[in-house]
């Protein structure tokens, strides 16, 4: 097959895993009106019966899950307020937008963040709170437990990565010194009724991680904050507000977080509108339309991307050489999210890094196209969501006097692909369910 | 379904795929006898046509390989000598036995090898030379080039490694420092015909790889020694004897190894008797009898453990989560060969040490099994192939007090899973086709 029919399948492939996921229609299809009824997945809500719909939020898709939720409730909403990534704006109505830091949060988020909750204080028994959560809800959602400070909460969370806390530990401690994590937002709520409409960022759906799970119940508590401080030799180096804090937990000054079979959930729906997988579903389908034997490797593909690359390609491999796992002309797709280890100083990111080396590890296997992007647009600091290679992709750059494992050990997918023209750019896209790999083998 | 049975499942297909690729059988199958035609793969030679007909060769399973060439030649056999890893033997009525060192090479490889040698010397115009190479070949078939010693060698190769050189890199040079690498064993056997029977223990089974290719043509060239030597800055460090080899492989006073279309290899035949692939369909085909939707991943698996062992669980984790991509009762099974990084000093063997890291992905994932385990019966420096193990193996350790991730960060598996019991043994099968994983997922 030629490669560059090759190339526009496997662009046409992402786009359309890429669709599957626009935020606006993921609510539109999970959300929708019949006359006084709101329909939320599987749940009906008479509309008569609130005397107030709020709609808060945090997350890049924000704006647009927004403008959604006002098409399908045009009269309805009281009063809203989200937070959103500088410049992932749209034209809303009822809904006030605040811009702020991400990925590290900013003072814009802690007084966006002060303004919903003023709108939670309203909320009554009677009313209904839609809270809409997307990739980067945790940073855009900012508000340190009182009297702690942005900064002091950021400097202990820098310490823990340092001393090698695991992502678990990390949201314990996260958790136990905000207002809002871990079921907390749903205890603001309360009593209203809540909804909170979910865009997963996050290898499995775990409700309790995306955002760090605002509206579900959390299981961690006061005394694992303390051991995790134990275990890391970390009590010294923390601030006397944080200190006190704590211990105010343990003593029961402080609330603990809202456990699981606590009643405030009683009246909280949590619905996923859309994920790495309907995304990778969506793709696979597109690819069976266009001829291609197709295949869903894992929706949760995690690990060192150049890693992760070699197994792609031993898998491409295998399909040229024996028809295994499916037959050319074949489609793999895989999603999830990798980790760079960074060993240099370049310009790329875990797409066009995964492409690299990819391209390195096909040597000249004809008739093999691979794509990896995200589906943010963003890969890494870069303009691009990720990059494309083929079996020729090295000879090509050699020509160029491109050294592709040079630019691989330094982390510098993006110059290598931008000079060969392979990027894959889309702009930002206002979504983010991780991202996206597609392998296609053609006929030899 | 019950754990029990996915166990014993997994341990049975993996039992097939060894089935299939044990060196006598495989022979059997490559290789008969039709009265006075020796029929190989899908050549015939006419018998009575040879004046004489030697056996010799190199690897682990030589002796096993050597027992099927004397049942099917039980009378035209002139004369042989085999050289394998200490302990590997057979009773054998021709073919004599050699046991040498292997990983590391020693003096009773390289006497067996000039044994070989004064055997490929007589061999003339109308003679017949059968070379049986399977895993372990390169180590124990040394013979250094003229003058050079087995030391010096074995420091030029460690030196290499020290200094990163890849593996394309460290094999141009041993085969330039060699009388057999690199096509010379073929020239050493010309002009009589020459037929060579390989068991590849490579992923992809490159034929100028296996054993160091004797019987394949070489493209690399003294010239590139000379270039790699100066990219290391190995120059002042190699002894005088190498650098004067080398140096009179540039003027032409040593032979090149014999190159692409060089009239030797006109008269020889490579057959891959037994490979990894052989190994993962025999695997497949088990599984379906057994009832499982089955699915080969590749048998070109590389990359660092426990990566790879993460992409593994990703996909029983899909299987389980959504039926992609193959519905349960499902085995994906995987081959080829990984690498472990050393972290610490504790026993145990790269296969192992997927199943350790496997298990601690799995969590508490019902109805899922993984195996992985070695062909050759001994993974790392153990008596074991491989482990097994399911989602409950980190409840049932951390019951008995075992830390699992202590044991993964400590590169020490083979305690862990000697105390679960889940060790897999099978005592030295006498072939290697690389390893073999199996994940099986029942219907939850």
């Amino acid at each position: 097959m030629i490669l560059s029919k090759l190339r526009e399948d496997a662009l046409n492939i992402y786009k359309a895993g890429l669709q599957a996921v626009d935020p606006h229609a993921a609510i539109l299809k999970h959300c929708s009106r019949q006359g006084d009824l709101f329909l939320v997945s599987n749940k009906k809500y008479n509309l008569g019966g609130f005397k107030n719909i709020y709609v808060v939020g945090a997350g890049k898709a924000g704006a647009a899950m927004a403008t959604a939720i006002e098409e399908i409730l045009p009269d309805e909403i009281t009063e809203g307020a989200i937070n959103v990534k500088y410049g992932h704006l749209a034209p809303l109505k009822k809904i006030k937008i605040h811009e702020a830091g991400h990925p590290v949060p900013d003072e814009a988020g802690v007084s966006g963040t002060q303004k919903i909750m003023s709108i939670l204080n309203q909320a009554k028994e009677d009313d209904l709170v839609i809270c809409l959560i997307s990739g980067g809800g945790s940073a855009l959602l900012p508000l340190p437990a009182a009297g702690i400070s942005l900064k002091e909460k950021q400097d202990l969370t820098g310490k823990l990565l340092a001393c090698g806390a695991d992502i678990t530990e990390i949201n314990t401690v996260r958790k136990h010194i905000s207002q809002i994590k871990g079921g907390q937002f749903a205890r603001l709520a309360a009593p209203a009724r809540l909804i909170t409409l979910i865009l997963s960022d996050v290898v499995g759906d775990p409700l309790n991680s995306i955002a760090s799970g605002p509206s579900v119940p959390d299981s961690s508590t006061f005394q694992q904050v303390l051991n995790i401080f134990k275990k890391y030799n970390l009590e010294s180096d923390i601030s006397d507000t944080i200190k006190q804090h704590i211990q105010n937990g343990l003593t029961g000054k402080i609330s603990e977080t809202p456990k699981p079979g606590d009643s405030i959930f009683n009246k909280t729906q949590n619905v996923i509108i859309a994920n790495n997988f309907q995304a990778v579903s969506a793709a696979k389908q597109k690819a069976e339309a266009l001829g291609y034997n197709s295949m869903i490797l894992s929706s949760a593909i995690e690990g060192e991307t150049r890693e992760v690359a070699k197994i792609h390609t031993a898998i491409a491999k295998e399909i040229a050489a024996s028809g295994n796992p499916v037959k050319a002309p074949a489609c793999v797709i895989s999603g999830g999210e990798t980790t760079v280890t960074l060993q240099g100083n370049g310009k790329g990111g875990r797409n066009q890094e995964f492409v690299l080396a990819a391209a390195l590890n096909l040597a000249c296997l004809d008739s093999v196209v691979i794509l990896s992007a995200g589906t943010d647009g963003t890969d890494g600091p870069t303009d691009a969501a990720g990059a494309i290679c083929d079996g020729q992709t090295i000879t090509r750059a050699e020509k160029s006097n491109l050294d592709a494992e040079k630019h691989l050990n330094e982390n510098n997918a993006y110059p290598f692909f931008e000079a060969l023209n392979d990027l894959v750019k889309t702009g930002p896209t206002n979504t983010n369910v991780m991202d996206l790999r597609i392998i296609l083998v053609g006929v030899a």
